[in-house]
């Protein structure tokens, strides 16, 4: 439609993008474009059907209709591997697994947990994986990683690239025997040498290793142990924070009040820079599945789109999203889509009237002179024009106000936007570091 | 940032896309990107620096900073052509001059007046040549553009591409000696055969062709005169609309209301499907340049984006943009932005709280019950939405009441939106018939 | 060097392709080009390094020189899948298995050896596989795999697409339950639906199966004795053309010379048209991984560089090619570069001076006036060429004559050519239809 | 045919490259491919033609044939810009100019003759500019290039690029005043700031500056007869090698012997990297568009096709073509194309048995010892080999003996092969320094 060359602007951020040449290849095409959609990590495709395609007849008996045009199985890890994995996790004293995407795009969550139990090893979980286990899981640790993979002698990344929140898995004990898990044959070894790489689809090799594992070998009591007694006093700093009564309100205490406020089938969004990172050590999802933002290095502006997603596809499911104002600032207009769709959904905008992440990160590399530019908004009134598409809205300044709005945009039955004003001058250490680029 | 491939999503958009592979080269790479983005007609390029790059530092002595890097200079048509050119327009009796985008993109307006003038040809103008003649120049002419060029001996096409609004170079009477001047040689021909193909700068070729007409020869005055007759004629049948008091607001009565809105200095913004259609045939702008719209099967959601362009560039002039509802749907939203910016214009939403450009072609041919689908909106306050950004805004009903707000909005020294109800069933024949995709 | 865009060009015909941009990044570069190159179906990596990354000097201990960076294992079949195939192989009354490229690119020859043992089904292979069961393999089958694939009740197509080869799947009996083994869930169902789809590798997954079928439950004898007839059958009509002592040589004459010569260990290439389709019904290969040619509508020349490559990896072995003389004609002077490294092998050319496969189709289809066009060569003396390079040659018009020059060729310890004047209007059926297009 | 993405592989080294999607449209899409292959800079189109659309049939009636479908019109110059620079050559005391390919692609060498002598400028050639001027012009000079352009006052670079053999830009003198013309805008200023940027036609440029440029003006004469002188004595050290009589033979003494065998009417070849180079300062031909070489960077190998190209599009022309063994191992066995089409040309190897240009660069660089890899040949009988093919060929070993044997070639009527055997231990000095990649 837009006279553009479509298909080559898609391809790099697609799995498959094509144009259908002829009316009759359509469903042949559309198949293609699903198996690939399916095939391995999954990942969106793109077909354009030009105009004249689109509008031109064809005899439907000349046409072929798709059925059974992908393989619904799972792909096995090499029995060789499983056992010298397995081997590994009986001798290990300090093992430790973190559990990536994967885990939750191939249906791994069980499986995980079984392993967890089998085995005696502490779990971590990032991106899409959070949730994989619940809270309460006893083998779920979230703030000892570092000390965790920093020390373990076996350790399993599953799932889950050496990306720059691994350090590009520099951040792993150079001495501890490394196995890599993995959809992606060309992901095993990228970025670091591991000990021990197995393709194949997550929750299929979690099963193998839990069989192979037998109950009674696990020597990671004490180890165990200790990571518990790191992971409860790594919390109390934060406490100050979490409780603060201050005004404007504390970005922490904003997170606390949404982890509250989550329900056990609450889908919880997060979209934004800063507040996202700070709400991730906090905010606990209890399902698998329920946990989502915008990825590594991802694309602000995923809240509302995967909200009307979610709503649309798990209609009885309850669907929070914590924004940061600068998100909201790009796709919050489409809150429009979700009140003509009738899609309700609670919007908490963490509103601090900059983009903090770039902001602070700017300061401390360029000075206030040259550093303090582009990166401030206002404090709009985000409430006040979702009521306006018809939706439901309420501000809050105080801290003690946060829940009672929250709880009123819940029952309101319309999409919702909580507008929380935050102190602007609190950011997370890490954003002045910019350790994300290092 | 978002570990993508960038370059490779932009280059089918721009003229130059790239990777800045070291810091030193910076300001090469710069430089390279604004010879291509002016290199013939003008288009975007996209540079990506790597953040590496950006942060590295480098010994300023060994940076190359390009300064004299690209030529202001035109590229001007072959003697031959222009002299081959002139002897057709003097021996004429039915001239006809079509002008686009590139009359304006290469300055031309001027030269435009002046050939017009002295070779007596009528001018017809598309794209960004809008506004390249005032609304009141006697060789100007809008509605009796197809009875032209289906009856010309002698058409020139000059800078405008043989596409869909030309019928891909069809309608032209296929006994006219066509002369096509454009600054690519890859358009010359394209789509249609054509007598002349004269490459180079429009601006130039004007000139040129000025310079060689002599004034006595012109044997066009029947021609110009009976032309005449025809634009008059066909502007009678819409005068209806125009000064329609119907409630919901007839869309014609809108643009009646906008064009006498325009001033002088007025740049108008056009960002919609039928709307803008119908806008395109009543609404004059005064001066070269001062007419932006989407382009051909063009991208919408350009209104705002536009509008912040054209403030910033030109701070004195005034900015009037028609939006449908549907296009303002989609970048509105960034009105936050000019708030932030202190860029003020006037925002004319026509809203009908439909796609109708879509809604009736899809009716056409799918009729009443498959063809009701994805093309409806709701009367949305966007005024009230706008307020809450900051900026001004107001909701008008009734036909007598457009033109006040349009004032206020145009004082209030602030981004502003003036929501205008119209009546949704109104729309454009060729909507109907979808004639832009035939 | 050459001032290409290299890596554009290569990257649709590699696995992976990349420029090197900083010279401490070349071996991890190399080591994902490896990785890639490895992983899943094997195929071409390209890097390019510029000049000045090559020529740079950098500090060998900032350098990470990736050591364990690609696994060694294999994928394996889901269970529940390999469950059903299983129950459909015993219940089958008319198995069969078409045997393709992955089966030996997985180094699956062994494991297929086993299955059709133990399953008790006819094997039929084409492309790389060809050799992967010895010729008198008794579950080796041939020529009657239109009826096997036509009348079987279970099929299972293992690493083999479904291309022109299998008419696009739509020569497989519609009736069978097909099972389709790939390494690339992508290739699962693509052209045809399948009853079930198997991702992994093909050695693996027939090692799955060997063990999951139990031997007793064949009832396939009766269908094997009778495709056993069918092959037999087929071989009679050829036989005329095999034993002609016909001048100028009939085609099919070279190709039983040159399969009695073959011995256990020699590596066969077949480069050309129409006399490659002709030898792959006649030269049996005794092992797997001995048969190579230009794979489904492949680039011709492929034979010198086959041959170079073949004999240094494996310089024990005895080389052998047949050339069509138009595909010796593209890449045969490179035989000057095996002269060079010292590198034997024998070429037989098949020299019918003319592009047969091409010349007899555009003939059927153009007729003889507008059809005899650019498809003619002269039968040019290559076997002296080849002796001015420095191998060995002889020129061979006689059917009696054709072997005592081969086995010179063999021991002369060179590469060498003997050049054997064909019949040029014999040409295999198939060619002037040109089914391969249908 | 081969199932490849051609179209993706030819686009980087095509103007134009794609697919005929529907049969009907075959003769617009070729008319497009024609019209981009000669727009601007000529250079290849590419279309891909699939079978199907091949084969099928479609009523004629339905099909454009598109016939005016490119402008044979130049593009001028602008002429304020050309003002300029003729007022700088008429104050000009040490003009120089250096002609690039530009100049033979847009038949300008009459201009540039015309040019020359009005405005009494030295004139330099490179690339396909060669010939441009007869050897004897007395504005033509070839040895003071460097002199010349690092001493000038005024230099025009006309239809070159700034690339290695220009330094990028920085050989020409920093305080001269630099015009640049060429093609394409995007070239203007590319590498190096220029005073003045004309973009246009080179025929038609040096037409508008001959016109402009009066006779009396030029100040030039002092400086013309100082390159004159510089240009005699630097033809001198080369002489002992031009009439060296050592066996093997000199390099300078095959390219001495070859000169002096052009014709007037000979269109002289040059495939090859040191012998080329070395053949680049004595060769001298006639006519413009008489020097044919693989360009700057080039690809090696464009000997044998670019020869069987010129004969076929001048049959009258005679063809000589300079190989350095190297270059005719990679395209040689192609003179047998030329057999079959009757085509004679005379080929000359300067057969020194290795990658001279190559192979000296590695020694300087890396030593004796790591440095010769994979950069010798063996003197292979090329004459041989020719002469199998169809053609006629002689060896040389002996200076004197160098003339007589290309004399026969020429009046064989073959397609033919003169094997020089040369001293493989000499090289230009270039080679060594490896100057192209600084």
């Amino acid at each position: 439609m837009q006279d553009l060359d479509h298909v080559s602007i898609m391809k790099p951020i697609t799995k498959f993008a094509a144009t259908v040449p002829h009316t009759r290849r359509i469903p042949e095409i559309i198949s293609m474009a699903f198996r690939e959609a399916y095939n391995g990590w999954p990942g969106p495709s793109f077909l354009e059907i030009p105009r004249d395609v689109l509008d031109a007849k064809v005899d439907l008996d000349k046409v072929r209709f798709p059925e059974k045009y992908r393989s619904p199985y799972k792909v096995y890890g090499d029995p060789k591997a499983i056992e010298l994995a397995t081997s590994w996790f009986q001798q290990a004293e300090r093992p430790a697994v973190l559990a990536g995407s994967q885990v939750q795009f191939c249906r791994g969550a069980e499986a995980l947990a079984h392993f967890a139990e089998r085995a005696r090893v502490p779990i971590y979980v990032n991106d899409a994986a959070r949730g994989a286990l619940p809270p309460t899981h006893p083998n779920l640790f979230v703030n000892s990683r570092r000390q965790a993979l920093g020390q373990a002698d076996v350790i399993m990344i599953i799932g889950a690239p050496f990306d720059f929140r691994l350090g590009y898995g520099q951040r792993l004990n150079p001495q501890a025997k490394v196995i890599q898990v993995d959809l992606d044959d060309g992901a095993l070894g990228h970025n670091r040498d591991v000990a021990l790489g197995i393709c194949g689809d997550a929750a299929a090799i979690l099963t193998q290793l839990t069989d192979a594992v037998s109950s009674q070998s696990s020597q990671s009591s004490d180890w165990l142990r200790a990571l518990r007694e790191v992971e409860e006093k790594s919390a109390s700093p934060a406490t100050a924070g979490l409780n603060s009564d201050q005004v404007p309100i504390h970005p922490l205490r904003l997170c606390k009040e949404i982890n509250d406020f989550l329900t056990e089938d609450t889908i919880f969004i997060g979209d934004g820079g800063d507040i996202v990172t700070m709400s991730a050590s906090l905010i606990r999802t209890h399902k698998p599945g329920h946990w989502l933002d915008p990825g590594p290095l991802g694309t602000l502006g995923i809240g509302v789109p995967f909200a009307i997603a979610a709503k649309t596809a798990l209609p009885d499911k309850d669907i929070s999203v914590l924004f940061g104002d600068g998100a909201f600032s790009l796709t919050g207009f489409d809150i429009d889509t979700a009140v003509r769709f009738g899609l309700p959904f609670v919007s908490m905008v963490g509103n601090n009237a900059g983009w903090n992440q770039i902001r602070f990160g700017q300061l401390s590399k360029y000075g206030e002179k040259r550093g303090d530019v582009a990166n401030k908004l206002i404090p709009t009134r985000y409430d006040v024009i979702v009521e306006a598409m018809g939706g439901y809205g309420e501000l809050v300044t105080q801290p003690q106000d946060i829940r009672p709005p929250m709880e009123r945009a819940r029952v309101s039955g319309k999409p919702s936007c909580v507008n929380v004003i935050l102190d602007p001058d609190i950011y997370r250490s890490g954003t002045m570091n910019q350790t994300m680029y290092k």
